[in-house]
């Protein structure tokens, strides 16, 4: 096939490499082969023809930072010299990558199901064997290997709405309306698919707060929807705004169909709780524009400061009555990848719809159909998150235990990072109330701003690529979750063991010292 | 918010019904609640309002058929009188539920690194803790709780790779080309996204084989694709002929980009085994058209005809020499679900790609990013089947065994099916050579096609909702997968217990007797 000049750009000047008989020019634009017949055969998937859907998705949780945390890991396992001997990752919320054991009782059932002869060892505690047995009954063949429904396992789904009831003090829950997903991105980006319609102005707008966790925006640019942002309050520790809710909604209305919101609370990255009221006004506000509402809330087991409390959007969308809790449409997301137990590879999670048009529920479940189901086992771990040993039984005494622990020991480490960071000159860190993350507000100097600029990057992405490459630690910057034009901020986990986030803490104080007095100065930059 | 007339059809004739003090329309076409201020709040997202993309999916094999087999279940189980005393599901490749034991060494490896402890234990063999280890040095933390790296836990690709280049009698495999995914599905699915690019005629066009697993005309559909049709021929064994392929590409040409073209092998649901003469054809095919080559080897192992055998897409390529080797853009993919585990549940698989641009492969680890990584105890799993245990270890004797027993046993069904349905007058059934399916043809009477007709439905469909009315036998239109204009087809595995088996394919044989005379004679239908 002879080059079609529409399909690809292409410089020739470079030098050809001979390989394998045949010639390959490489190019910054694509890579051509030279056949032997003398015709050019281009690759059919390059950056020009990449679907750019796809090219203009960012995810900053796993983005350059993080690729290059790699290489400096595998550098130093080769002997490679640096200025630590660790790298450090404070990116990524994942617990046991951190440390954290997992909860006896979950592995136990998952034990169980995975290999159901165990059922008739005597070292398996009876409750652990029942809910195996219980999952197993379950199961096609009684078996994890066998598709589950597209939903998910029915008695799964029954115990998940049990457990919502329970949550939410006695609010009805339909296990009809429970969806087990891989995880709650799974989860979340069926709904937002759902939810894309129209063109031009009527195309679906979907407001997300501004930090976000940059599941939402990649979503909102695979499915080439309208980003709506509207800001929280970082004065007021990170609280949502009623009033920036409308001011987004009403800009955005001169150019999209606004027709979700989504909310993260406990909140990643920023980690606030929201308050009772202030999910009232969401939920009111939500009511009067016709808004889907998407509510987040995979930390709902991590609220750490004593005098705050989780609120789920369902609880109180029914308290605001029946003319609301009837008619508002909700989903909520939950996971096993977060609270105390953190068994993120499990991929397991579940969502709960509400007023959703019955014609709209046979469709989703077309749609999940299609990937056929959930991971079994990721289901079951979800099982024993709702269903965890009760009072009177055997496993119940350690399970309380260990998580007591985990939450605990969050909840100490959360204060430590709040503390250490704001004695810190030019770092300010609102509390960490819930979640797993601090996302401390951080000065950066105008020449340091300037610096990155001519490097085309952003000032934050310069920050945490130095404060890599000189102490190992891996964080990820503001940017990649948004934040207010001129703020610069990073989010890192609080996961690390005690006494590797003392340490990480203190060298993060001595680098942002370093750095200030760096840019500070009236000579060059010393690099 | 008052109707605005634009986003949705009211007919507010109905008698509304009073409800928690709200008054409530429901209409064919939307659902309208009336506020208590008398203005109207329609749902954010009806039938109207869903994303088009979303409608225009179809997934046959979880259809209506099979929605409807669920509520015939539970009606026998609430003791509902039917002709028959049992649904027998014949729709879905889903081995365990099917009664398929798994394999014992399989779910020891995955509950040892499920529970740990369970590695001090002396009733697991050394070689099982010898994988579980293995894995759990792969995994953060040692855990399967972590998130594996978004390509997967690098010594299972590594083994993948091993596995591969051991298939392939020495053709290298790198591991940086292999993926862990989430089932097949997960795979295919995101190497079509990256893929799909441009307007109007310059849209992708993606060939597919008719019939086909509809997961790819349904991912054709969400994309926004130009599905490309070329038929196998039933005539010779469900073959691939060459051309006809030059003939849907050159039709195709006209007002698409064919950029793809997808290949089944071992067929799904045509239980055809490609000749390696035909694959080269049709990578030789590939070369000439420019196009990205897909190959789905989900049923590599699931082959039943004695005199013949699997053939990689990557071998043969491999084999036609390095202007071949170096240039076509393959990625085959592989799964848990089926071969002779059969662990569907578990969502484990793998692609492997070759001659991908590089800047392409950070597009696409960055995709599977957004979804942070496969299930990690699927991953597990997939490490097993491809480092099953060896001649000299403790597990290889019992391994094999069972791997042997279930092999044999689905060569054999394969061969009664194919045998029982040739003998039904108006049924005619090409070889199960592999995989695990029959499509065979079926003789509908004219009479019974219009009265479809008149139903608004397929003919098939029409012959299937009655094969599971009157005999509780739950199989798949051949509609639903695609078939020539005018020939009507069903598809059926071959996974009931042989005993069942037979049972099936009498009451199948029975049914089709019945319907073609009464369908056949010169009175009405007796409906």
């Amino acid at each position: 096939m002879a080059i079609q000049p529409n399909r690809g750009k292409f410089k020739l000047s470079e030098r050809p490499v001979e390989q394998y008989g045949l010639k390959r020019f490489s190019t910054a634009e694509a890579t051509v082969i030279l056949r032997e017949d003398g015709k050019m055969r281009e690759k059919t998937l390059t950056m020009d023809t990449l679907n750019p859907q796809v090219k203009a998705v960012e995810y900053a949780v796993r983005g350059p930072i993080v690729t290059k945390a790699g290489d400096i890991e595998r550098g130093l396992q080769q002997g490679q010299k640096h200025p630590f001997t660790e790298v450090i990752k404070a990116n990524i919320g994942d617990s046991h990558a951190m440390g954290q054991k997992p909860i006896t009782f979950l592995r136990q059932v998952v034990a169980l199901c995975s290999f159901p002869e165990l059922l008739n060892s005597p070292s398996f505690p009876e409750d652990a064997k029942q809910r195996a047995r219980r999952i197993l009954q379950g199961c096609g063949g009684q078996s994890l290997g066998s598709y589950s429904a597209s939903q998910g396992v029915d008695c799964i789904r029954q115990d998940v709405a049990v457990y919502i009831e329970q949550r939410d003090k006695g609010v009805p829950a339909d296990w009809d309306n429970i969806y087990l997903t891989t995880g709650a991105s799974d989860g979340i980006v069926s709904i937002l698919k759902m939810l894309v319609s129209g063109q031009g102005r009527s195309r679906s707008g979907v407001m997300i707060p501004i930090p976000q966790y940059p599941l939402y925006s990649a979503a909102i640019s695979e499915l080439e929807a309208v980003q709506i942002n509207y800001y929280l309050d970082e004065d007021n520790c990170w609280a949502l705004d009623i009033n920036e809710l409308h001011r987004a909604y009403q800009a955005a209305k001169e150019h999209c169909h606004p027709r979700v919101i989504c909310i993260i609370n406990p909140g990643n990255p920023t980690g606030q709780v929201q308050s009772r009221k202030c999910i009232e006004d969401v939920l009111h506000f939500a009511y009067e524009e016709n808004l889907f509402v998407m509510s987040d809330e995979v930390y709902q087991d991590n609220v750490y400061s004593p005098d705050l409390q989780f609120h789920s959007f369902k609880k109180v969308l029914y308290e605001m009555g029946p003319e609301y809790f009837n008619t508002v449409e909700l989903a909520s997301f939950h996971s096993t990848s977060k609270g105390y137990s953190g068994e993120c590879g499990f991929r397991g999670g579940y969502m709960e719809v509400l007023n959703l048009d019955l014609e709209v529920k046979a469709q989703l479940v077309k749609l999940l159909s299609v990937r056929l189901c959930p991971p079994v086992s990721g289901q079951a771990a979800m099982d024993v998150i709702v269903n965890p040993p009760l009072p009177h039984e055997p496993s119940y005494l350690q399970f309380h235990k260990e998580k007591s622990a985990v939450l605990g020991a969050l909840a100490e480490k959360a204060q430590v990072t709040e503390q250490t960071l704001n004695t810190v000159p030019g770092i300010k860190c609102n509390p960490v109330q819930g979640a797993m993350y601090a996302f401390p507000r951080i000065f950066i100097p105008p020449r340091a701003v300037e610096e990155a600029k001519s490097l085309g990057m952003s000032p934050d992405m310069m920050y945490c690529l130095r404060l890599l490459e000189e102490t190992g630690i891996c964080l990820v910057p503001g940017s990649g979750f948004g934040q207010r034009e001129g703020t610069y901020h990073f989010r890192m986990t609080i996961l690390p063991t005690t006494e590797k986030l003392k340490v990480l803490l203190e060298k993060l104080r001595d680098f942002h010292i370093k750095f200030l007095k760096e840019y500070a100065s009236l000579e060059e930059p010393k690099r």
